[in-house]
């Protein structure tokens, strides 16, 4: 996994994915001293509170970190101005083509990595030029692809088609699972969920108890007709799950999503009514930890894995 | 992965799904010399048809072999009363409750195995007595759960509620994937899709070229309302998607679904107007070979795999 670790000069190829309401300077920094690499999620931020994370997680370590930007964010020419004036050293793009930014923001010596979920948008994002991809499977929390293609099918038919280092994300909240993925061709992986239920993640509390509480099918992918998102099936799903029930209508479904379903339920603990964004696997989470020590856990389960897999 | 070798007494941890139209004797017993497990899939077959088939594969080879029954079959009864008579070693039930026949076919001294895509039904089969759990995932070709559980969680999922030997199924056709299930913590992997692709699979060969030509994002997994199954998205599928689009409404999914629609699919080679069933592997799958061929492959690519990891 040599390949992620020098693009990034980081110990362990471990990459905290970047989640809005949830990864802010406070966890990405903790990641990133203690070996991984934390990104602050953007999506979720004003630019002046983006550029606040960045400059008090300049203070809080002096490792690489970086920044996820979803490029449907509507102030993104500015937020970009920021992370090119704070001399923030990796930028991950995601929701979006990959065409957009990454020549500019390579001009500044900024790594850039786009996150995938289909095979041609690997092989379009390797053809604009980024440093690394993010293959991204269906069992990945938050907002997702449309194909529906799983990580262990997902990873291989990306590392089939590409060249450049492959991170895998969606499912991976183990060092069992990071074991898989390097199996599967990944150089790397990004973790989003485990990570949630972390005592540094900024998401409210009262989220962080629901993840562990969840099961193996407590999450389900929805709003394919808007934009794909999984998340746990509470009151708010219910809702949505009513709608879908009568035959899609996309203008009712945008009316009862309305706005700000995710800041209500991952930010201000509205476990009823806000939109909880996690992935399958926090069926298997099953405590908040400080994040240094799901880097450890991270390790030693893989070293362990490893050492039980026999030759034939 | 010893248990499921000592088990079925084959000499790898592979088993060849049982598959309607497709895995017939030839197949099975062409995997089971090569030293995985056939199974011969009596979804698709009469029982007169069934028991000839039994009896080709004893007299094509001594090795192990079984026989995949869905339980929603109609002649339930007659099926495992030839199964019982004709001596089958090993069944693998799926599509029902594993209280069903666990007790009566384990009396008869046959090992039973179980198909799940759920947690909750790993744990009732082990409650049932079977000697093995397959876990079968969302990418998975043919009938599958409705959670949409994906292999990449489910697999460690089941694992921490049972302590029966695991099987992992779904995505799974080089010998990289089946290292990443052994990391994830299986015991074995059940095969399908790439078998379909081989010379004895008993499936049209225009549907074989069709599993060869797919790429990511060719299947999808529909019909939840009647029983959720993965195939290719063909003309009946767009047909079955337009029905969706006008709202949900179980009786015209019904009527347009038609009886016969997998053997016209899978069987008679109608591309069109068939049921396709297949994985999302197909996507990675890009020949027909012979079934001894994909076992070799699949045993050289998991120690080729195995050689590149690395601890830390």
């Amino acid at each position: 996994m040599n390949k992620i670790c020098e693009l990034f000069k980081i110990k362990y190829p471990i990459i905290q994915a970047g989640m809005v309401w949830t990864s802010g300077w406070r966890l990405a920094a903790a990641v990133s001293k203690s070996g991984g690499l934390g990104l602050i999620g953007a999506g979720s931020m004003y630019p002046d509170i983006l550029r606040e994370h960045i400059q008090k997680c300049k203070k809080a370590t002096d490792k690489s970190f970086g920044v996820n930007v979803p490029l449907f964010y509507p102030k993104l020419e500015e937020i970009m101005s920021i992370i090119i004036e704070e001399k923030v050293p990796i930028v991950f793009t995601s929701a979006g083509s990959p065409k957009l930014w990454t020549a500019s923001l390579k001009k500044k010596n900024i790594k850039v990595v786009h996150v995938v979920s289909s095979v041609k948008f690997a092989s379009k994002s390797q053809d604009a030029g980024v440093d690394a991809i993010v293959a991204e499977g269906f069992e990945a929390g938050g907002h997702n692809g449309r194909e529906e293609t799983t990580t262990f099918t997902l990873i291989p038919m990306v590392k089939a088609a590409i060249t450049l280092p492959l991170i895998a994300a969606g499912g991976i909240a183990t060092g069992g699972a990071m074991l898989a993925a390097a199996a599967l061709g990944a150089d790397g992986v990004q973790v989003g969920s485990r990570f949630v239920a972390s005592d540094e993640a900024s998401c409210h509390p009262s989220f962080k108890d629901e993840v562990v509480k969840a099961v193996e099918g407590s999450t389900v992918l929805t709003l394919k007709e808007i934009t794909p998102v999984r998340m746990l099936k509470n009151s708010f799903f219910q809702k949505i799950a009513a709608l879908y029930e009568k035959g899609v209508d996309v203008e009712e479904l945008k009316t009862t999503l309305g706005r700000g379903r995710a800041k209500k339920g991952m930010f201000e603990g509205d476990l009823d009514e806000g939109e909880l964004e996690i992935g399958q696997i926090a069926g298997l989470i099953n405590e908040v930890i400080p994040a240094a020590q799901i880097i450890d856990n991270l390790i030693e389960e893989y070293d362990q894995a490893l050492k039980n897999l026999k030759s034939y």
